[in-house]
């Protein structure tokens, strides 16, 4: 079917890749590149035996938009799916416009000195996609991605008006240290120290940094405490779906998890303040990064399953109607298939659909586009197809 | 009176040395000796100008029996007070014994190996402190120390029999820092994970580490969490009290100081093996008393109260009778007073009315002996004059 060149080869690019070589008649040829060729050659030795998806591999710095041009201008392909850092999504859409590819991302724009999630960097860049005719579509992971594909879904099938979404987020995942992270603590501290924010009758209204706590009975795993917090879907879908009055974004997060994380940033252990030690300077936050479990570890012992998902209230022929969208993932099945736990499977599985959506035409409407203004149902065939099987209840459990 | 030569020049060394030259009617001399000998001249120089006791200092290595013998014979002191580390406990003495001079304590030994307080060590000195005609008074520090004078005092005054002791030790200060300590955290760990035990009708009976936890409403102080520990007092009452059926230590710690601990200790923070970090070697506990504030800078800043004491039940005339002794002290009462709060204050105090005893020839009974074995009435006295005043109560809270 074609060709696309997919930039970055951490966690997330690692479970796409997988994806695309188990579904060649679509991906008939992939590039990865990344800043470390290295890695790009590891995972295509272990792929090629087992895929009919001719893999190719190349070295690029994803911040240097000539550099991006001559990868893309020399692999020539349909679309460019971007898993590098979310502060390089600019320049690989320069790129993309300059030599008039389809671009594919999972997470918004961000500047490398700010925690400020909006997609307005993004959205600035719509005539120019539109004018070249070429497609962009943003955040096609899970959350942000599969929560707007739910969302646009609810609406064609359920709803004439949706009035409320929660989105729920919950990894119930447990990988037996009484205390370890997936990624860098600091990003952990910053989510659960910043204030939170939901959407409410056109407006945003703030909260405090974990300020308001739901218990919620998750289908297949139980109670989880899920705290609010700002997401970036929040901002598209309030923009998209008409008639909408409150969205809300909730993540769990573990007592034990977050007590953990208070104590090392009371006792100054996630200081990024170097300190004079024995003769030298030491970043505690570094040091404390050395004692923890290596994250590469957790992948194999995590247990236990993600259950993602948005509830929807609103009318349908003017009865009130409540419906429950959700995929729940199993941490070991992840590791099993892909070498990856659910996290990063339930980002890259999207990744790998959304290009497939492009380079398929199935979506096809140039500009820069939010997931969940496209057909949905092309979208929710591919989850159920390649790992990500969602299910639906019209009766679940609200959040007050 | 009489000279005293003081070995060491700790926190609590320095409180004993403050009160030492508080009553120079019976410290006329005092020899300050430690392994640092600038320390011992800074505390001179800053008590000369207060105080008639003649000041001198020496450096000594408290691990040489050789040594302390040379310098006990040069200063011709009438009594040693050892406040160096528990585990040179037996090289004083030897020194004392050679050299026919009295020796008190305030912790008995310890071997540097191993984490067992156990009196049997100091004991064994028993026969040859009698046949050389001196006095060994151990344990002249607090808890253990005045918790013994209060049960001596109580069974002279208030009771024909002592069935249950009660020994209960809160420290309500609060440095304002989420989490620090006084001391290494090692020991502090070593503690709250040890196992408790307590005596009862004739033999030991072992806890799990913080397996019992009471809350009791402590005067002047409030309401506070206490757990059950093992400590060295209940192994020298249980054999001096006679009659007695039970006797249980308790000490309190915040639920928010366990925490971090406990956090800290998950992470691996508080380990001793050495990680491999840019090429150092470091041991992650280092590097976290590196991080936390520094103990000395703890003083200053300690507000509130600590309450030692014992709750004693038994019979007088045939009745039943409770009696509650204990003493409540003011961190900045003390920080103002000596420059050291009340953790050291409470230890350092007992310390000087303890070689104040033996100088006076007050307590004078050959042999090696804990504290509840003398007249209690004259320490009592001290304590009330001497910064450490105490209170009673015949309707205290009992402990479940």
């Amino acid at each position: 079917m074609g060709k696309v060149l997919i930039i970055g080869c951490g966690g997330v690019a690692s479970v796409a890749i997988h994806k695309c070589c188990q579904n060649s008649a679509v991906f008939e040829e992939i590039c990865i590149a990344s800043r470390t060729k290295a890695k790009c050659d590891a995972l295509k030795e272990k792929l090629e035996p087992t895929t009919k998806t001719k893999i190719t591999t190349a070295e690029v710095d994803a911040n240097d938009v000539q550099a991006l041009i001559a990868l893309i201008e020399s692999v020539s392909p349909d679309v460019v799916l971007n898993l590098a850092l979310p502060y390089q999504d600019l320049t690989i859409m320069d790129a993309c416009l300059a030599t008039k590819t389809h671009y594919v991302d999972t997470a918004n724009y961000e500047p490398e000195d700010t925690a400020k999630f909006e997609y307005k960097w993004q959205w600035a860049y719509r005539e120019r996609f539109e004018k070249a005719g070429i497609t962009a579509l943003l955040g096609s992971g899970f959350d942000p991605g599969v929560t707007g594909v739910f969302s646009a879904y609810a609406l064609k099938h359920y709803f004439d008006e949706i009035h409320y979404i929660d989105i729920l987020d919950c990894n119930a995942g447990d990988h037996g240290y009484p205390f370890a992270t997936n990624f860098n603590p600091e990003i952990n501290i910053r989510e659960v120290s910043a204030k939170g924010s939901y959407w409410e009758n056109g407006h945003w209204v703030e909260t405090e940094p974990m300020e308001i706590k739901r218990v919620y009975n998750f289908p297949e795993i139980g109670e989880k405490d899920m705290y609010l917090l700002h997401h970036e879907e929040l901002e598209s879908l309030a923009l998209n779906i008409p008639g909408i009055k409150r969205i809300r974004f909730f993540m769990t997060f573990g007592q034990s998890y977050l007590t953990h994380l208070k104590c090392l940033e009371n006792v100054g252990m996630t200081s990024i303040e170097p300190i004079d030690f024995e003769g030298h300077k030491i970043v505690p936050l570094q040091f404390l990064k050395a004692v923890l479990p290596d994250p590469s570890s957790l992948g194999p012992r995590t247990k236990g399953k993600t259950n993602i998902g948005c509830i929807f209230q609103g009318k349908k022929d003017g009865q009130d109607r409540v419906h429950y969208i959700y995929n729940v993932c199993d941490h070991q099945e992840c590791y099993r298939e892909v070498g990856s736990q659910a996290v990063a499977y339930t980002t890259g599985v999207p990744a790998m659909i959304g290009a497939m959506m492009l380079l398929t035409g199935r979506w096809n409407t140039p500009g820069v586009h939010n997931i969940e203004e496209f057909d949905p149902d092309p979208f929710m065939e591919a989850l159920n197809r390649w790992g990500l099987p969602w299910k639906e209840s019209a009766a679940p459990d609200l959040v007050d």
